[in-house]
């Protein structure tokens, strides 16, 4: 049942990861494009890789997750995007290689699923200079692509367990660079010689004061890369320049302000870039990029699900565009 | 019992750290220097932080590590270096500082044990221009300096979990700097995106085809740091430019071949590199410095030993410098 004042659904998307999957009712109005929504941890790490019957496996999941939805509205198309489209998903989608039209077509798979067809859209890859690869952030770009200034090659930077720099022009995403700052803070900051000189903050702690330590670390004029840097985090601890509770925040410094040290010497910037991921994680980043001297913007908080409906639309799966036209 | 050919042990010498000790019975020949050791996995995290007895813990432990060779010998001086003279050891040593005499006497800490008086090696700190500590390793650079040219400044590497750096001149410690290069190695190949694309290597497999090509990622023209570079391996191995069963080597060539060019950059080096520490670890190095163009030779494998033995003597525990001499 919907109220009168939301549109008819149209789409049911879905954001299918490595550890959690997340299912969209889309169709609503301008003010809330999202009917209904289900989280559950049923990512494609659920599923046993030597499991005899995966598919089994996997439509099960994907009957949980939008079987209510499907009863309600039957015959509404569906579409994912994510690693269940990875080698260790349900089915590949092959990567497309670059430049690529974001919300275009381009290498959706076709999972044939007992509640019926099941687009995958493709991630992405480059093999050349360096091999990179996208697999769902560019589904975040499709969503986030509008937004852009026209005619010119904008930076949307996507901070996470590997952070994504993408370069997108006119709907297009030309080029992309791949860090993996926050896998490597969760190893570090988890169990190393780092962690064990930290203590937790106290009530009424600033992450600013450890974090700008962070970044005076990574771009200050003393040689060395984030392998000798980390270490100088411990050193500062045992002589008493650096308090144990802000050694966690000084080792997110020192890699965040690393990661934009080095795409900052890598490339200039045309406009500012665009940060799009969690609240926290984003004033972070903005913070890191403003003390490099380069303008910055925060991306709306739901390019995900915009990506998902201008994909279903791109792959003609859904004929109007309808309440992202105000938005876009 | 000791054989005729084999000198009156003179010295009992103690290499304590975070997770292993071992005790040398020393005094034996030019041809062998350490008469008998013995190791264990008793480092200082054997002995509980909250243990209301701490003092007893640590000279159980000493008891088990080296009372059979006083009972032997009753009377012998003792000399121990490493973690047990840090703060969460027996007694903390306290550092050291720039520059400083590695055989001197300069930080010794004596703990009044059941046993004896055991003196404790200082560890060095330097505080600019970046914090730096190094406890233990100034034993092995203790042993080392007399194997090196007098008058100029040489460079001694001694790779392992914290890589180490260091600028001796004629017996003095100059300056060090510290890589994590070790710790970051075992827990990107541990537990990480990149390692889960990796597969174990087939019987005859030559690790140096993978490390080159890491090498080749450290030093190439593609710009980025390792937080970049490392997630370029998993996408060579997703993009089959890389066999899965090379990419572990390719970690370690990315990382030491980081740490090599840092470095490289920040300095420059009279004479070749001394090169300390366990064979293959050695070897890889010594690799990765000479695709930087860096000459380097390897270490005597005893450093521990004869650093313990030299820092006796410079702390006038022992009184003649007997089989090193034909060795220094």
């Amino acid at each position: 049942m919907t109220s009168a004042s939301v549109g008819r659904p149209r789409l049911i998307a879905l954001d299918w990861g490595t550890t959690h999957a997340r299912a969209y009712l889309l169709g609503g109005s301008a003010d809330g494009p999202v009917v209904r929504d289900q989280s559950s941890g049923e990512g494609i790490l659920s599923v046993a890789a030597d499991d005899p019957d995966r598919d089994g496996a996997f439509a099960a999941i994907l009957e949980r997750m939008v079987g209510g939805f499907l009863d309600e509205y039957p015959g509404l198309p569906m579409i994912a995007c994510g690693m269940i489209g990875a080698s260790q998903g349900w089915r590949t989608a092959q990567y497309r290689t670059l430049p690529t039209e974001l919300a275009g077509a381009g290498g959706l798979v076709v999972i044939d699923t007992p509640r019926g067809p099941l687009p995958v859209i493709a991630g992405v890859k480059k093999s050349a200079p360096e091999p990179d690869v996208i697999r769902g952030e560019e589904t975040q770009l499709a969503g986030l692509a509008p937004g852009l200034p026209e005619g010119q090659a904008s930076t949307v930077l996507l901070p996470g367990t590997h952070s994504k720099w993408a370069l997108v022009r006119d709907g297009r995403l030309l080029d992309f660079h791949t860090a993996m700052t926050g896998e490597v803070f969760a190893l570090l900051s988890g169990d190393s010689m780092v962690a064990r000189v930290a203590e937790p903050p106290a009530p009424g702690h600033d992450w600013r004061i450890g974090f700008d330590r962070g970044l005076e670390l990574a771009t200050g004029g003393v040689p060395g890369d984030v392998l000798f840097k980390a270490f100088t985090i411990r050193s500062a601890v045992l002589d008493e320049q650096l308090p144990p509770t802000q050694v966690i925040d000084c080792l997110s410094g020192l890699l965040i302000g690393s990661e934009v040290a080095t795409r900052s010497v890598a490339q200039t910037f045309e406009g500012p870039i665009l940060v799009c991921g969690g609240e926290a994680l984003v004033e972070r980043y903005r913070r890191a990029l403003d003390r490099a001297g380069l303008a910055s913007r925060p991306a709306p908080a739901d390019a995900t699900v915009r990506g998902l409906w201008h994909s279903a639309l791109g792959a003609g799966l859904i004929k109007e565009e309808q309440w992202l036209t105000s938005l876009a």
